[in-house]
């Protein structure tokens, strides 16, 4: 109780402050007092004396109330990325509620899981196949990918404590690691990929959508889900090597029964909207242009889920992580917008690119920038904090810095995840993972960190590479 | 199962019709093909082969993929008079769930109920009281007062059947009767007049925000609420007249305990609301002119209500009420704001009033409307389905015939709650106050017709009068 009353006042001390002081140069007063207030809300977001919905309904009520601009700060609620992420959650819940993901797991482990490093392989693909339609990665990794790895490691007798490095240890850690790569290929398989995409275009004028976004990152993002499983295997190697995976198999579906009408409805919608996200995209490589609004797209799967009864409204509304995205990225989106409409990032990279004088290359910048993204990942308890303290600033000074847009957003769009491994405390499933008991604090930073570097190296070399390949670079 | 596939052929035809037919004179192809949707969405609330929600998503949906105008559609998320109602639903969750709203109605049972007259009485100011704060009218009537006056009834020996008349029978359809007058006195007093007040903006260009609306309508309301439970004692005369409300009083009391630090606070956030609410219109009567958004009022308030402890964010995350007021109410906002910029209401005004010419006063232009608004409502089972489908069209003849705007809107937006009196499925509420079997059918829709023909008279007298008076009226 006390300490939440200090971070309370520590919150408000920053409009506070901000209100009583004069703006610096080539600021409003009432962007300097705007900018009070978006403080106010990324110390909310860190030190989380309540929810992130209602960290961002407070800063949205006070700034309204206090600088009149209500309407401006509402804005974020007709986003269409927040409604494209929104009808996605709608999907996942399908994913849940049919038991599709639970079978599509265990026929993965039928048809490729005979061995613990396949089955590391097998949680990365099936992490990847799932990811486009689950915006809640802690739902995706911990509701569906984690009971059944679990299940699996407990049915090969391997318990926290001395029987962890049977198949455990290596099995749930390696959950963490693809989770951390499925969740930066597309805009819909994290949420707070709607918030860096909505940053990146706001303040480095990129066009990022559904489309582009996944056409610079699911090859990265596929190149480290080769990567990884294999090295976490040696860095942890399991005791048990080969797996009764027949047998899992046959429980697990059974368990499940037979293959309902709804389930193979949800592959019919599954497939209509990666089609309809993916096709502009895919369409314009081969010179045709034609728009399909992704959040168009996921509206209709969304309301086809619904029609066919794959899930039904009450299923919805009893999403509650659906609701909490909803409220709480659509105000930050509003108070970026409204600091957008301010003027203060073009502030802040004149304010960096008068005062500094970058004698590094672009690339360099690029390097700098990414591996400092990943550093301070170490002081960061979510990724959406992170994103809305830090990601602002690497963006602004890169601008400033002169690195190449494109190429700047999806390096950072790639770290926002992966940089999260660092840590037992870099993701919203981080506990679930972590708190199964099989891994060990030392072994679960160092080999975070090993993994991080590794995803760094892919990204500024073959992802920059296959940026520059399909023409996402401006240089 | 058959006849919900028949609802939906009936709703997919009209995007299908307008599809392919020749827009009108006036019309560009995408505005017809809009009003098709439209049509949709109005057909899927009067049919409701599922939830509101669902039929606004499925409009939104399917005209976002087919018109290619998902953002345009998707604004009405952003308007700040759903942020406005949204919130106020906290403050309603607060009122069930600190016991206050209880509280509040057996103290004044205990002041004020010693007659079966005097209870109708109460139960009008109990609903009154709370109903700025309760943008659910189917909670407050159905959730608070019912349930109380409810168990006033059986108390006294009052069940359906042969004892119903005993004060059972008038106590329930009184409490129908002031539902139907408070929920037209605020905005905030039930949902629909987020829509009202948008489409009046919209179409007749009027400025209706809180504090005028509740200028112009709670001075009627009050003299219906005076005159309501008179009238509807003499038309079903209670057997019993002297009641035991100290006892009553002090047994519902005791049930709810000591009044908790809670609830204390409640009443002042409910105070910090209303003040913050009409303090703007109140201030400019004796010619004072300041701003405060009344949605960042609303919005401070439901913040204080979470930062005190009041209510829990769960709390507002079970109000399925709420949520499905914010998806559904900004869906159809969104249409209506993409008709009106697609000039769809100029048109149908335009084309009225060349091919019509109207030989009536605008004074009895607006008796005209408001009889017919009340007559078309034995057509509708819910005041929602009735706004979308016949106020635009209402509203643009009357502009066309040269009503004064502000008469029109408050008229309508009166007509539009108590015109719902003429039925026993004019409300969310009614099927639970009918359906407590005191009332029959007959009687229902006898006295339902006189109260909405009183209201009506009040309106276009009293009411027009006061609106003169306080200056809302143009001539």
């Amino acid at each position: 109780m006390k300490s939440k009353i200090w971070k309370l006042i520590l919150m408000a001390a920053f409009p506070v402050i901000f209100w009583f002081t004069p703006p610096p140069d080539g600021l409003t007063v009432e962007a300097w007092r705007l900018l009070g207030f978006y403080l106010l809300a990324i110390v909310g977001l860190i030190l989380r004396p309540f929810s992130e919905p209602l960290v961002l309904l407070s800063a949205v009520a006070f700034a309204g109330i206090f600088l009149n601009n209500t309407k401006d700060l509402l804005v974020g609620y007709s986003n269409t990325t927040i409604w494209l992420v929104f009808s996605a959650f709608a999907i996942s819940t399908a994913f849940v509620k049919t038991g599709l993901g639970k079978r599509i797991a265990y026929v993965m482990i039928r048809s490729f899981g005979s061995t613990t490093l396949r089955l590391g392989y097998v949680t990365a693909f099936l992490d990847f196949i799932i990811s486009p339609v689950t915006p809640s990665n802690t739902a995706r990794s911990g509701g569906i990918v984690f009971p059944i790895i679990h299940s699996v490691a407990k049915a090969l007798g391997s318990e926290p404590g001395e029987t962890a490095k049977k198949a455990g240890s290596y099995l749930i850690i390696n959950t963490y690691y693809t989770m951390k790569v499925t969740s930066f290929m597309f805009i819909t398989a994290m949420a707070p990929n709607l918030l860096t995409a909505d940053f990146m275009n706001k303040i480095l004028g990129t066009n990022l959508n559904w489309g582009n976004w996944a056409a610079g990152l699911v090859v990265p993002g596929l190149i480290l889900l080769l990567i990884y499983p294999f090295i976490g295997y040696y860095l942890d190697k399991p005791e048990i090597k080969r797996i009764n995976n027949k047998e899992i198999a046959r429980q697990g579906l059974a368990e499940l029964g037979v293959m309902q009408p709804t389930e193979k409805l949800l592959i019919a919608i599954f497939i209509l909207a990666l089609v309809g996200w993916a096709a502009p995209s895919l369409l314009s490589l081969i010179g045709i242009k034609f728009t399909l609004n992704a959040t168009a797209v996921a509206l209709v799967a969304m309301v086809l889920a619904f029609l066919f009864g794959v899930i039904g409204w009450g299923d919805m509304l009893a999403n509650k992580a659906a609701w909490n995205t909803l409220i709480w990225f659509g105000g930050i989106i509003g108070m970026a917008t409204a600091l957008d409409k301010a003027k203060i990032f073009d502030w802040l990279a004149h304010t960096i690119s008068t005062n500094v004088s970058f004698t590094y290359s672009p690339f360099t910048v690029l390097c700098i920038l990414g591996f400092l993204s990943i550093v301070v990942r170490y002081f960061f308890a979510s990724a959406s904090s992170y994103v809305v303290a830090m990601l602002p600033v690497f963006l602004t000074i890169g601008k400033a810095a002169g690195a190449d847009p494109m190429a700047l957003a999806l390096l950072l769009a790639g770290t926002n995840s992966f940089g999260g491994l660092v840590t037992h405390y870099g993701a919203g499933v981080a506990p679930i993972l972590f708190g199964a008991g099989y891994n060990r604090v030392t072994k679960w930073w160092i080999n975070g960190a090993i993994m991080a570097f590794i995803g760094f190296i892919v990204f500024i070399t073959l992802g920059y590479a296959w940026w520059d390949l399909i023409g996402l670079l401006q240089s």
